[in-house]
């Protein structure tokens, strides 16, 4: 069995990796951090676990941590990992870590969007994106494994065949993007209340949400060219689910099932990743509680632009799903172990 | 693998069937019967089983499907199974009746509740109250199984320990129910839209709802004595959850507890049962997704009342989960078996 | 122009005040109090308020707000007013206070249930209760009116006849109610976030909810007969609303109808209590917005119990409304003054 | 007393209007057409009018409802008033059409999008397309009266300035709308089903949406450039509201502060819109039940692009609101009859 330790169990994409971690056959949970709740039964924190998780709260002491785990999954706020990880850790324990730490290669651009000093900077270069359907074989190996941003996720793969094929004009790239509401975290703030988010819909992080330069690097990647791009995110009154509409310019005349058949190609072997059927729109109900991402693209033959569509859960393969899915390939376990629950229905 | 056929496969405890049974190690889904979608793809009305099951929709030719599955689960309208049943089917089939056609023993009661005609009492002595927790025993030699309706479920179980013990004044029973709107099935009605249902919540079937019946005979077999109660159903705005809060008189002097042991005792190695920790209210999002029965008790020393309140999913307790855990009772299979992903939340 | 001032503006009991009171005649709102947010403009606040509300935000100073002001809303914590209000201040200006502080005549049963000891005990017999609709002689010369709890209110009104009239066993009352949310006010609570109320619905408060006494002392002025209920609040995934459901058992053999007249001649001059159709049921959404409280009754036969049901808004008729409604009739204007819009729906 | 009648009474725009008229000083509705509810007690259907409007719903017979009628709203399915409308009624009553039917100027446009026959072409020219905010002159003389969409009057309100200064590339915008659930209309549809909108997002429409031509011909006015954009809409889980996030490419060096002052001068007068302060992103809980449409832009230095954002209610400035606004105009009233109240929240 692997020996799993998760710091930050208590928040919302923490408690995913618990219930997911729950239904692993080769993994067993050793460590449940919480700073908030230190010494607290962790099942009197997340009620649904009440019977099943008997274990109380503990810190985020990594030093005592990586002596007992085989792997840590650091669902934490931004800064906490690159201020504590060193070479000594990595020597012993698989890190995955959920925060931004160590998602994008240049040190400026992380500070200069986070306002965030990084303290491992030297640690950057080795650490791998885990964005397992594009660099499955990287990952295979990492012992530091960044685990792509929800919003990244969902837009890259959504993206990714016709940024690849150079298809669209990555300077026309918009990427409108709606979130569920666990995204925003378990942290008490007014804004957050039922009232204030039930009955709205809002956009938020407008020209200046973090993810952006996580997305224009990784498409940057696929197509060869610097991408900037606008990004726009809006919060929506349901629990889970992120959708995008990404538009871009066609760069030459092709037709929706052409481009289809690229998705197809690109994808046929990713389980996780499902090409809709022609004409039907990625949905988020479709997708809830899975690690699936839906996607399907639509050519509006009247502007010459294409608008690629993303459905997923922003827990499962936005954060905790993916987390467990880059564990196995670490692990060298099947990809698809503890993943397989079929999306729930309403 | 046991072949199981599905009546009503395109409902919403139908579907949710489709969803535990596909995690299911033992069982095969061979007939996806669906009248008002005949012919059409599965995935394609709910497709969050795109690419997993590849399977069009048959009709409801129950002559046809006994001689294809082992087990027939009837998600259906009241009174189809009772019209078309017989015992030629039971000879070659085991068949699971999610509606209400064979959970009430006296014929009278059932056609004076539901207002039908019912085309087969003959086999109502045999038919087995699927309610695992407590008829067990006779489960496990059902060829017929009635499987309890959703608000039954969960108030008899909230209840049973008290009704059994003798502590509460059976005269003195009133259960108000609340009922996310999954209950009201699929069907296309005004009064189930979105904008009827959301900002709101109302009672329903007030004094005359058919669960009643269900509900006082249970009682009464568990109490020895006839139950009449008054039992009221509400409409909340949500997609799953049951939450029953019901209120009984004490007979006699005892502590909260001396209560929650008996409960505790009761339930010790029922492992779909979960009595609270002292104070802890049942909520529904602490089940969703699972096969739990939450419920715990408060006693008020003020009035001389006791309230007995219960928390479970109406699609999988309350229908599908508990139509599976009787499916693995009747099979001899381990009663858990499919039904061991924890509750997700949120 | 009646100057009025609200301590407690940036509460949702208090914001709505400051909504309904923009639409009324005769009132100039002079004082927005906010101890959370003083000096802050109060439309970035309520944004909804933006270019309607040109103000900022003022401190809880009583003193200088007597001054300036005819009345005075406490949109307050518990005990706020009562440890500041004097002799002074009443001869002054005339205050209408939202929260519990006068509401309950014995002083030992507010101790009791509000764990907060009372510092203003002699002004206690003073205060005026203001159910509108059963007190209005005494609040039209009230200076100190307690404007009553959002579930004592719709629970009074919808069981004041049948216990006026004797007709209910007053020993046998079970009030099992369902809130909104906006009910558990703007604090930033995690147990108010979105993702932990939305898809929930729970019982809280249960045995020993603050409203309990208040309910039963006006349920003993109505019936001439000591009263001890249960009352269980349930917090429903919602913005707005309240909606009870009663139960209690006839003292006399009595058919709907009849109750039904009764109900008809004790409202038929309440524009604000709506007794429905027979046979409906009262609900939420029909009452949003508005200072409406939906009544109806229900007999079972089976049982020899009657239902009673009622819905209202509950930061309308449940707080703001009522408020609104007493000033009026404190003032000697119609008692509908700003308050004749009708529900909102969807 | 102006009489208005209204056809499509019991849909949800035209629901809105009997709200909104019962608070109209000059008018009294004398006619509730509904073709569904015929001879149905209007309050019955509409229950929150209960003992508010006592009337019984009428057909949809045009002919007689102009004899009694001054103004008639028709809030109908597409092709209903073109199939019906004549000079000889235009000569006696104003028609204010709800539909789209005489949205667009150019009639093949209009049968391309819409899949119907235009039955009366003749009446396109002289109908007045009724955006108060960019026609107003021309709707004070009309006769009949073509009702904005809800789509068209958030996005043309939110881009106008900037088409109308030329500082926007025409060829480069991008709608991407979201909207509550009542825009789907109270029809009977299992998509519109509470358990298939909650907990849910998506696009549809995509690339089609009936919307497009509508806002293109308006936005083609605005700039004097034939436009062509991408319209994407998507359904969001809430009763009201509508959101757009609209992008393009700026043509000139131009600051966030120019175009917000370019913004504030074209609304200076307008009541109805609000341009936000600096950094405020346009939110629909802000405008519920009103009015007012909620407007702001954002430069986005990096991509050399404008994001464009408005919030209204899709009920009120989307449909009934924007009818009665231009009512009044057409009428000589104060154009703010009747829609003064101020948003209600939460």
């Amino acid at each position: 069995m692997i020996k799993a330790g998760i710091i930050g169990s208590t928040g919302y994409a923490g408690a995913e990796l618990v219930r997911l971690l729950m239904g692993h056959k080769e993994v067993e949970i050793v460590w449940y951090g919480s700073r908030s709740y230190v010494d607290e039964n962790y099942a009197s924190i997340y009620r649904n676990m009440f019977e099943l998780v008997d274990a109380r709260c503990l810190d985020d002491n990594m030093e005592e941590l990586c002596k007992r785990a085989d792997v840590i999954f650091t669902a934490t706020p931004q800064g906490f990992l690159a201020s504590v990880v060193n070479e000594e850790m990595l020597s012993h324990t698989k890190i995955i870590d959920l925060s931004a730490d160590f998602r994008i290669k240049d040190v400026n651009t992380y500070e200069e969007w986070y306002k965030i000093e990084h303290k491992s900077p030297q640690l950057i270069e080795e650490a791998v994106y885990g964005l397992c359907e594009i660099n499955r074989e990287d990952i295979k190996n990492a012992r530091l494994l960044a685990n792509p941003g929800c919003y990244p996720t969902c837009s890259t793969l959504s993206i990714y065949p016709l940024a690849k094929e150079g298809l669209i004009d990555m300077n026309t790239i918009i990427i409108d993007a709606k979130s569920g509401t666990s995204g925003a975290g378990r942290g008490a703030k007014v804004a957050n209340l039922y009232c204030e988010v039930n009955e709205n819909i809002k956009a938020y992080g407008v020209a200046n949400h973090r993810h952006t330069p996580e997305i224009e690097e990784q498409l940057t990647y696929a197509s060869g060219k610097e991408v900037k791009l606008n990004f726009t995110p809006h919060l929506v009154p349901m629990n889970r689910g992120i959708l995008i509409t990404a538009y871009a310019n066609l760069t030459k005349d092709i037709t929706e099932e052409e481009i289809r058949e690229i998705y197809k190609k690109y994808y046929k072997d990713e389980y996780f990743v499902r090409v809709l059927n022609q004409g039907e729109c990625p949905e988020t109900r479709w997708v809830e509680g899975s690690n699936f991402v839906d996607v399907n693209i639509k050519v509006d033959k009247r502007t010459g632009r294409v608008i690629m569509m993303g459905a997923m859960d922003n827990l499962v393969k936005g954060a905790a799903g993916q987390a467990v899915q880059n564990m196995n390939l670490m692990f060298g376990l099947d990809e698809k172990e503890g993943l397989m629950q079929p999306p729930m229905f309403p």
